[in-house]
């Protein structure tokens, strides 16, 4: 029998502050397009992030992946990059890149995906990146849209 | 490169009260069917909407759409609509409907895929509707079952 | 040594709907002062009541009030009353009560008062209720205003 | 024109303790792979179990399910038989299997799959399964891997 | 019969960033003392701000005060001025004040009281600051230490 | 002019599991007294500890008292040795008491006291446990009741 493909998900929280700016953007147009996000000193978030890993359910341990793993590499990847800081000035990976929740969520991606990877048989899944109760964004890589 | 294809979600709630009641069944086979959900005088929910849209991620404006145009979208034609209401009697899109909440999924769904297509490149992804912490529906849009 | 007092809380869910009016006033004062409250069809929610008790802790039993009394007294005497009920219609503890969030937080105190005496040593100490994430109120009894 | 196809999703919660623990391996190897979860006398959870069944949405009821009966479902045969109890010692269903989350998911997918299957037209769709806030998984039956 | 004292609270949200630093102190100073809060280019939080309000229950209207013009007050007086804000930078009733939850609460409790206290019988009772959900605040105003 | 006094509060999670159970009793009383929680094998919960401090809001600093000392000395005293244990075999500071979240909350205010009290001007103010979303305690020291 084929082992069950299951998806784990870790939840951790980061706060940070941003500014939605383009700079290839007159002013009046940053205006128009993010109204109050766009305000100079800018405003922040108590970011949620959900990583979640699919794979299959090693008989062994009964695990996909190990979650203190997964916990490990969220934090030393991301949270602990991103926690306390500005996210348009402070945070390398996001260098040169307009920090609207889409954009985060993608970057956040491409910094998992290889760490996901050398764990044998996993696949990262779906990042979940939530501003607020109200407001939140998921990517699942790059696939073709339906 | 393509463009990543990313899912925003925005989040409302509105207070609304209904009955479940079938005109065209018995009173004991509405009784027997809804339960203390068929109470003469209704009852009432804080319902949570969901309402997701998938798109390219637009480099120009680090979006997928735009989160201020998603949430006037969604409190023009549904949260005005519903909020502090009683969805058998108030509502006219729901007219004629046993506003279980599938039906109520399905009928937001029906007022909002005309609302997103007219932002290009988008498409309504899913509505998520909660009654309660402890029931929820979603909904896809008319595609065959797997 | 004194026994230590404590205090311990119940929370628990119900659906129902409501409608502000007071029959005594114009059909304008009442729009002028409930405003959607006032529909003429109602509109629901679902409330959260938490019900604290206070009262020394039994050494014998490491408690206040036994948690599963507190529960069934909160559910048998109120949460069945006003479950899946209309608050103007349904419940006769609230006859002839305008059924704002005040108004029912008061009347469960004093439904709940006698029953929580039974209990030796416990007296009722808040009723909190919330009509929603964003409005709650909270009721300790007939004591004089700071 | 076709039924809408709905997913509707039931939550509970359950309150139980576990250890996690491989008699095949060596105490040194359980204490490496599983860390404090391996302690002696087991630790606990508040879980969160989601039940989601997809079907076609009938037009005489509004519903794909009857909310009553999946709740009567997942209370019998899943909660009654978890709720305060510990998962490693009690449980029948889950009797020689490690109680990760991973685990406790696809068990009780495979409990619930026949009951669900009793109702005309109804499929389950999802079980997601909380540990904490910041811990769930998801499995979704034997599907191949995308 | 004396009216019966109720509290009641309503909760708003605001999003918002800010940096935690005393300039009469040395950078180290800063750094010890506020640690990561201390970052040149500041954080940010989705705060959740609580404004209870005590009085008589007025027997006309079942209300201590119109919830709906708690919520207005708390808007324009508050929210309206700090959402979508850096506290160090634009908020005048914050200036030379260093934005810890503590003096955000007590800056509050000074701009809102005066405006409570202009509604009969009403007096502010408590200001509740989250800045996530794991830190809050209280303030009651300036009572003497029990 | 006085300072004012502010309570903080850190809320911090754990994940143990118990069982209640009085060896001075039959197993008949315990069985009647406890119900489903005197389970011979214990049960679990995520519990969740909320920590307040009391005190005048120093000038200097913004703060009643660094809430990253607050919650340093509660994951030290109090979740470093509680956290994945069981509670009634695991925790030397639980030792002999039967733990209920009445006499939990107690002896995390025993612990508590005297470290709190090490930081100038500051006292222990409030221990509020919450077992699930449905149960919580209370207690804020040895004072009289009303």
């Amino acid at each position: 029998m084929n082992a069950p493909i299951v998806e784990i998900t870790r939840r951790e929280e980061f706060s940070a502050s941003h500014r939605l700016h383009n700079p290839d953007l007159s002013d009046a147009e940053n205006e128009r397009l993010y109204g109050p996000c766009n305000n100079l000193h800018g405003h922040g978030h108590n970011y949620e992030v959900e990583v979640s890993v699919r794979g299959p359910l090693e008989q062994r341990t009964g695990m996909v992946m190990n979650l203190s793993d997964l916990m490990r590499v969220l934090r030393e990847h991301i949270v602990a990059r991103v926690d306390h800081k500005h996210l348009n000035h402070d945070v390398p990976f996001l260098s040169g890149v307009i920090p609207t929740a889409e954009n985060i969520a993608v970057a956040i991606w491409n910094e998992l995906e290889p760490e996901i990877e050398k764990f044998e048989g996993c696949r990262l899944h779906r990042i979940r990146l939530f501003e607020s109760r109200s407001n939140f964004v998921e990517y699942r890589g790059s696939k073709p849209m339906r």
